[in-house]
């Protein structure tokens, strides 16, 4: 079920069954010279809207702008700073406590949000009264790449060249649910450079054309849909295991 | 041309040729009995990618969570405070300044966004040294139904029960884009009431559905089609002339 | 009743008998050659005090700073930003609320203001508890110029050449409470240009000696008075009318 | 020279003649059964306004609104929280400082402002690159009954029941310039007691009429007018002394 | 009884029998050539915990970097903005509150602390709530120079040249308790200038070597042991009166 | 050479040969029944005083307030919100920054500090200009557990029972640097469960004496001292890679 397109009535109904919502949240960054901008909120999207597919479960609209600070020196980067990311991750998670949820997954596609999603979740929490108002509520934060099996599978189909941006996993994610996007480009050498994070100007002079240890034209519309298949596949399972989380006594 | 549909290496090359960007800009909240709780994104970015078709205008993702503070009483609206809005746009248009874009147009689908909106304009203009760093910097608000004739085109199609949220209007764009997801119900009165908009209890109380003046049965994907078509054609001509605008000597 | 010039114990009086509150509200900016820099907070004070004398209404202070940010390129304009003037109001709004306030009604001069109140409202009421304290408490923003009347009389004073910044109504608002402070001086064109609102080094490019659209020179002590005397009498209804306003049940 | 009365014009010109300028800062809070509630910031206002007319002194608007915490329990305090009160007073900073304004004076009504101004000075000191823009500039506090002579004055004229809030030297000063506003009352005991300051609920507990150590039945006219004198006299030295006051090399 | 050497349940232990704590804050800053950076948190955490080895005294971790940002023009300053400050000093505070702590007495180790630190109760106090759940809550500023007794000491110990900043009472107390960092240096004028305090770039060009008013050679570790058994056995004194302080009924 | 017990001229002669600084990082929060509540912040103290005593190594005043929100249930816990502990965190780099430092390695201490840690990062290298200021600058983060060889040291020290919080290998560390401050208390299960985080009250339900899947009492003064001499070794090597580390042309 998608929250955007249903009627407040309609989630009012489910909110009777179920205090649990996924958030897709991603990036909207550079991703090499054939990744789209938009791979890391699309990646959790698809995974999301396929589990959707499969089960009980309300998607919220994605929350596509995240943390991408070392990624402005390439056109095409939207970054929050992270105080802005937080606040915002609040207001949404605050927004949603108001109708009742308890249970709110994050399915993030970027490893730089990571930081900021964990911080947002303290700063909600350490709200004077919210513990109080909401005894059983939590928040959790999935990677899509660390769903029960997920990792594997990639380490599995990418075995050397899969690196850390730009990966050929991600972009052969948005290569199955978007074929008319894929785009091709030649560059050198064939697996990216690895190396730390640092500020931007210096992410792109270390990684010039925006790939981190990977080799993305490994990626595949084929293997793309093995890798969502099982991701959804996973969420349920995530999902359902959250959803009768509760405090010990 | 869709950003997120593209590579950094596509958006360098934009930049070449044009400097500004149009930013479709709306709220989840809810939209009274039959109107999808994302009517208010899904307006706006059903106009730029219509407009997007017939010119040479670069699109960013969609800005999908407003200021919906007294819509809150409703199940599934999701709202970020003013001042988190305002921190949101301002890093969303430092992003793109990093870039280069000079010029940037938010399409605007939610009224209640408006003030916030020209907050956060004013907010990065009193910013130091922005000015000095970016003669000829300028942006702008769009609300879709301020378009070149497209308010007289709804009043024409609506001229009673148009009302001022959950519109007829509104409604027949996404009916017309999304027909899979036209809801219908029941309500009443025909026309719902009007009144001022206060805090979120105040408001469902005295909206009872979620409309405002508006009897949105009266919505038709003709219609909607209609508005989109012209709304499309007047963007294109507001991001023209706006791409053109100069600072006086 | 002047709040300022009251002691603690009189208010306490007359929350006995009253819940509201009025708020001139402004800004402190250029008003071209020959209007003060006080018009906007003036205006508005002129008006509330002027309907003070005539009925039992509680006005407070002036704030006398507000959002001109696009006025900075004149000497003597002070702003504050709007993430600052957003605070303010709101300190403003609780600090009254705490004694009981439940009618606010902020009498605005000035339109770079209206974003930043607008936004402010939502911000208090956006607060997790407020609602629940104060049912019954509403705010409301009220430009003098639109008080029911006061555009029509305007219009009809000056037909041409009000324009929309430094413009006759305001100066001679000022003119007939402060004669001794009436200013002269030559400008041309006569009707000064119009044209978008940007930054303030574009908005001194565009609009040289200050003003926006207008011919102050029309102004008189006698329009001004004329002016004074229907809004504050119009400000009278307006505070009644609130004062009885009331959530549906 | 009152800056509010003046054009931009007009401003324009002085900062070709000085470049310091005096901003009367107070707060709007309780005095006890017979103080205003604008004594705080009527005071240095009418100081002020005394002083620019024996010297070529520029007085900005008044800062009308405080940190008045401790006053909340008493109706018609209105507080900043001394956040706002310190970005408000940065926001007036720096419009002050883009015209060129180098020596910003602001004298003082309110004990209970000093801190936050204190710390508002350091927060514009430390922003990155302002002493860089500014060499020279400088920002002071005076507060009135620190002006030379003025606290000896106060307690020569009342050398018991001066006290520390409601006393009698402002009150009087109030009385002179504001003499329709007088108030009487009785209270008991004579003169208040005196105490520590907590928070708005301890303070109403400990000092029952807002008094402090006073006894401002003691004011007079007469007194006020010549604390008046000394202290606009005071002032205009001490606006001399900070003009001339510059970095060593 | 020193916090961080305590473990959670000795520190349950000691709230059954106390509700006051006592938080040495100072800041790390240049002290002139010969004192510690490390000076201003260094003498609080000294004098409490000469008191805690006398009395059943709670001591927090000590605060040791607070507002010195008009020494940053000298290595090895670190400072916290205003705004930072007052938001730690905030969160310090709510957490001991969570606890149950309901007097906590800052020890205070640096004049620039001042305003932040009482801007910072006004700023807790604002708190909606804050009073309602806290009766009896409160805070309180000691300056160790102002415990009773203390000023007069050092006054008698240093009757010139003990200056406001570097001065040899606060290098006396370092040596006393860390004789094996006291150093040497070689200064003139043998009594450093005096003057107001700017921002950073003016402070170094007035205050060349860091020393303000000072004479810094003069400290010996036995005058250093006298001020610290007296502020010790003060702070006890003061202890033990604010932990009876009660708000009058 | 530990800054706070240096002077200015000193830091200043440092600067000359080396950009480099270490910062101590922790949280003062409950350990379990044996735990000291300043763990987290001693145990990096503690590692760097030791490697600075075998090399040039600078070391900052320990930060020692973190992130520990979900100990707050826990007497004597004292944590600063994310946003405050990201303004902090920013506050100290750019006082560092501005004496010239360019290499800023945080020595950690707390699991729960890291995303906030890794927030401010981001958060200074958004800030407009600071990239362009500082080329070269960079902010590093390291566990003292992730330090080369510790990890695997203390997993054979504890094979089992290491668990995640009140770990044996961190209170081994407290032990060896600190004998006098050993407890001993009985706690069952020896090894206390494991399971996620959620808000502090959660955490108390799931962990009623605070550990996380450790037996605390495995550790000893000879494992601790094995740990902090292993630590200080590979933090020498930390520290000097980070000193040569380079962005590429």
């Amino acid at each position: 079920m998608l929250l955007y397109l249903s009627t407040w009535t309609e989630i009012e109904q489910y909110l009777k069954r179920s205090r649990t919502i996924v958030v897709p949240i991603g990036s909207n960054e550079q991703h090499g010279p054939t990744g789209l901008l938009g791979t890391d909120w699309l990646c959790p999207e698809i995974i999301a809207r396929e589990a959707e597919k499969a089960a009980d479960i309300l998607v919220a609209p994605t929350f596509n702008i995240g943390m991408a600070q070392h990624h402005l020196a390439f056109p095409g980067t939207i970054s929050l700073r992270p105080s802005t990311f937080i606040a915002a991750i609040g207001d949404w998670i605050r927004s949603l406590a108001v109708h009742g949820f308890e249970k709110i997954l994050f399915l993030n596609g970027h490893g730089g949000n990571i930081a900021s999603i964990e911080a947002a979740f303290s700063e909600v929490y350490a709200e004077a009264s919210f513990a109080k108002r909401h005894a059983g509520f939590a928040l959790k934060l999935c990677n899509w790449w660390d769903l029960p099996g997920v990792g594997e599978l990639a380490r599995e189909q990418f075995p050397s060249g899969h690196g850390a941006h730009a990966t050929p996993s991600e972009i052969a994610i948005t290569q199955w649910a978007l074929p008319e996007t894929i785009k091709s480009a030649e560059y050198s050498p064939q697996i990216a450079p690895s190396g730390p994070i640092r500020e931007a100007l210096d992410f792109r002079a270390r990684y010039k054309d925006g790939r981190m240890g990977s080799d993305p034209n490994q990626a595949s519309q084929e293997k793309g849909g093995a890798l969502v298949k099982l991701a959804a596949k996973s969420l349920v399972q995530e999902v359902d295991a959250f959803s009768r989380e509760a405090m010990p006594a």
